[in-house]
């Protein structure tokens, strides 16, 4: 059937869109750790095509739902990739954010080696395969699990933050320093923020009230 | 006919939704100004309320599309109206962030009086206001015009992080309440980017490609 194949044209295009931004964020968190300022600047270069992408999914949807009024699974299924795409292209926004942040910092000297950021950045990575994993899979427990790592990188901010705090009680020189890298610390939590936000959606869509066939708004 | 007025509904709805948020930053900087505890629990408390109205707005425009099938603009409205309603919800969030962060900063002495801060809250509300407000009229001016004052909020959120990295350098005793406050500049800052991004949405629903009457994805 033609609708099936354009589905699944679309959640190949939201993985697409996903390993786009999950490869900006590794380089960009590399390119801080390994101070590789060719690297930031590719993140920085490449962005508009992750844009790109989420333009052209929100494109496809409209389409697809204007053409082929899908059921109201489909439907359901349909608007949420659209707004998953909101949350990707953001993410490849903090990629941006921090690989910006890499090429000031590693203009200067280093403060300390970057212990709990690519950990964290780790995590971030895969809760947003797994995010997008569980939502072309629709499965749920896969999404709950993602909602569960969240507290790790929270844990790990708060770990970050802390010693930035105490750090720069110590050397007042380097505070615009530690507070670059606070940004990036939290710039990760924001990334990680985004993949619990579609994990979230992908837990609703699975439970997903059935839509009543009664006129619509009766009874508010 | 009926689906002018549902469509009505949920203008009204979206803009419900954003005077809550507007209320809720509002509340929420107050209560950090003016060191009102009780105030911040409030706006903590009442999250659930701008949550809850994201939900609907949500269930409402599933329904709308799967019962009524609109034309394609409207199509577009609506599945704008589902995205700008997740950004309301996270800038919802960041109210209960600034909050929390006041009832930790209201425990301890007071740092310095609150200048800017306040400045980029009622900017950030202003946009708020505007972004919406362009929503429902769809008004291109409008909402070209809320993201110019985007740089202005990250003018005083660099003004606000400068001085805050030069008090620490004097006081170091206060790093951690001045890392706090530099969060709730961080907050605002995220409101008046959610703000911008509903305004670009705005402006890419007024010129919106039309959806070509031809299979989708041809010459894809």
């Amino acid at each position: 059937m033609i609708f099936d194949e354009e589905l699944k044209r679309l959640k190949e295009k939201v993985l697409r869109m996903g390993g786009m931004v999950e490869s900006a964020i590794k380089d960009a968190v590399h390119s801080l750790v390994e101070r590789d300022n060719e690297l930031a600047g590719r993140v920085i270069e490449e962005d508009h095509q992750i844009n790109a992408l989420d333009v052209e999914i929100d494109e496809d949807s409209i389409r697809l739902i204007a053409l082929m009024q899908p059921k109201a699974s489909d439907l359901r299924f349909i608007t949420t990739a659209m707004k998953i795409t909101t949350d990707l292209e953001r993410m490849g926004d903090m990629a941006v954010n921090m690989a910006e942040r890499a090429l000031e910092l590693n203009d200067e000297p280093i403060l300390k080696p970057y212990i709990d950021i690519p950990k964290m950045s780790q995590i971030a990575q895969g809760m947003t395969r797994d995010a997008l994993d569980a939502f072309v899979r629709k499965n749920k427990k896969l999404a709950t699990d993602v909602i569960m790592r969240d507290d790790e990188v929270d844990d790990l901010k708060q770990e970050v933050l802390k010693e930035l705090a105490f750090f720069m009680v110590q050397n007042p020189e380097a505070v615009t320093r530690a507070m670059k890298i606070s940004f990036v610390a939290q710039y990760l939590e924001r990334i990680a923020d985004h993949a619990t936000n579609i994990a979230e959606m992908v837990i609703y869509l699975v439970e997903g009230k059935i839509i009543r066939h009664t006129l619509p708004f009766e009874n508010k």
